[in-house]
């Protein structure tokens, strides 16, 4: 891995294509692609077939759930971006999402390694190992369909990003519960686990179309950066979010013991008490009930989710600045209405 | 999946290779091929290499602890066969272990869907997550290694094994403690889950040497055929071996109640008492210390381990068959040989 890219500073410009009455939404995107991402859903499906009954059970669940299919959205808008006219962006795109649903389902699987081995019944069997290798047969699948796409180039572009994210996966568990990380650490961890996989799905867009390496190099960077700015949110949000609005559980991080930026930032700001109380609640995960409200009053007091935010301000404009590569047209202004969208839905 | 391919009965007839004052063995393979094997231990050493130190740790240690290697042994004997000048059999080789070893270390996740969710220290985080995300990363670099190689041929054969391997995992997910499944399903998932990786590091070796597709069908068949014999054998030994030859537990199948053919086989020819004896102790797991013997006794009694060995003689013959593609060479000694061992290493 190498040093976390760490943009230059730019002045904060607000977005040309977003109307100041209204909030910058991922729908204008979703729009855009919705012909191409209704040919993804039916390569996904497709693919998932076996004979083995689990496996389209048990993938067309996560599938389903998988939430905005950012990802293959980002292949497809590359893709309109360089005006491609031919069809790889669909099977490449769904080959985009394969692998992050693999992420997803072995994102989930438990660890016990200080429980007992054995089990019971013999439906308790399910569980972790179906996670795994339904996993492992979508990680495998997507090969199989970049192999039938042919691009040596594709090839070499997801299998660097599938090893980083796992080096990233790695990486992250070893720094979980650890809370004295430095900011560095965390930005290369979420560079590997999440801003790779963006960078890689935005990149094949100029690759399908043939454009030229600096055209390439530059939706690499507006995925990478993305990717960062997205994941410095997604913290964020994990600590400041409404309920409903989030679409997952308010302080999964805290409880999981995740030393995510605004713990970081705010263990490093603190008083020798306030060290300690990180040190039980993240490093050592002894948490009670009130443990949460004092983690967001610590952070509210040294500001740390503000500072979190602003450094994903700093990767927004980077993406943003990489965007210009290209001339202004629907793609471009949507793949920027994204960045607004991703940024601001933290506050 | 297809169904399993059956072949057609033939003589046992013995191999002119092996002297009949010795035991046919492994070693002759080995020391053929022990300068190709050097460096591709070399290239499994490079390639494990991160900054992450928990992966060439874990990596390491499950490489280390990996056995006799058969599998890139079967790449470097199929590219020797086919006199093979050139190197790139040494980096498909280490991709083909690789492979392998991710699959180990999938295999190794415990389940625990009904047990406890939380746990309690930091150091309770290591186990199941590093074991799947180090073999995610082993797979994803022997990925790299092949596109490295620039062969789409060769990432067409090992990605659709690959997705073999793991359509073979969830099917006997779905078997395990399922004492009716029957012989041909048996076979399946073997075919799968360890078949189709002999037969792609096998048939890689006539690939690389740009061989007609006739021999690398044949190659194809080789491996995949050893591969069934080789999984049935072991299925044997699990309950046959002695405890110092067979370099893991005897009684593990039992004891993880999965539905081996020697069990398949002698459920259906049991009384009632007996098929109760395996529904209780296969399907439902619940054992006492006993039982094994008990287990060992019925399969004497019907004579089920030596009908598996039968069936592991068919597919031998069928893998020796197809080594007569080629020209006999020193090679093609070693790997008739390779069968020999394969089988008799069940009396």
């Amino acid at each position: 891995m190498e040093l976390p890219h760490v943009p230059a500073p730019a002045s904060h410009t607000p977005t040309a294509s977003v109307q100041p009455d209204r909030k910058p939404s991922v729908d204008t995107l979703r729009q855009l692609v919705q012909a191409d991402m209704e040919r993804v859903n039916r390569t996904i499906v497709e693919n998932m077939h076996s004979p083995v009954a689990l496996i389209p059970q048990l993938a067309g669940h996560i599938v389903a759930a998988g939430g905005k299919r950012l990802r293959p959205m980002l292949t497809l808008a590359a893709a309109g971006l360089c005006d491609y006219q031919g069809d790889r962006h669909i099977g490449l795109a769904a080959c985009v999402e394969f692998i992050h649903t693999a992420t997803l389902l072995h994102d989930d699987v438990v660890d016990e390694s200080d429980l007992r081995r054995g089990y019971d019944t013999a439906n308790a069997v399910w569980g972790n190992q179906a996670s795994v290798l339904v996993g492992d047969f979508l990680f495998s699948r997507s090969f199989q369909l970049m192999v039938s796409d042919g691009s040596l180039e594709v090839l070499r572009i997801l299998s660097d990003a599938s090893a980083v994210i796992a080096e990233g996966e790695v990486h992250q568990l070893m720094t979980t519960n650890d809370v004295e990380t430095t900011e560095a650490a965390y930005l290369e961890v979420i560079r590997c686990k999440t801003a790779q996989l963006f960078a890689a799905a935005a990149e094949i867009g100029p690759v399908v179309a043939e454009r030229p390496a600096d055209q390439q190099a530059a939706m690499a960077t507006y995925g990478r950066d993305l990717g960062i700015a997205f994941q410095l949110v997604d913290d964020v949000l994990d600590y400041a979010a409404e309920q409903e609005t989030l679409g997952k559980t308010v302080g999964d991080d805290f409880r999981e013991g995740k030393a995510t930026l605004p713990v970081i930032l705010a263990y490093q700001a603190g008083t020798e008490a306030e060290r300690a109380f990180w040190a039980r609640t993240i490093g050592a995960l002894e948490q009670t009930d009130a443990d949460m409200a004092e983690a967001q009053r610590l952070m509210a007091k040294h500001g740390t989710l503000g500072a979190a935010l602003d450094r994903s301000r700093t990767y927004a404009d980077s993406a943003r600045a990489a965007l210009l590569t290209f001339p202004q047209n629907a793609y471009r202004d949507a793949l920027e209405e994204l960045i607004d969208f991703c940024v601001e839905r933290g506050y």
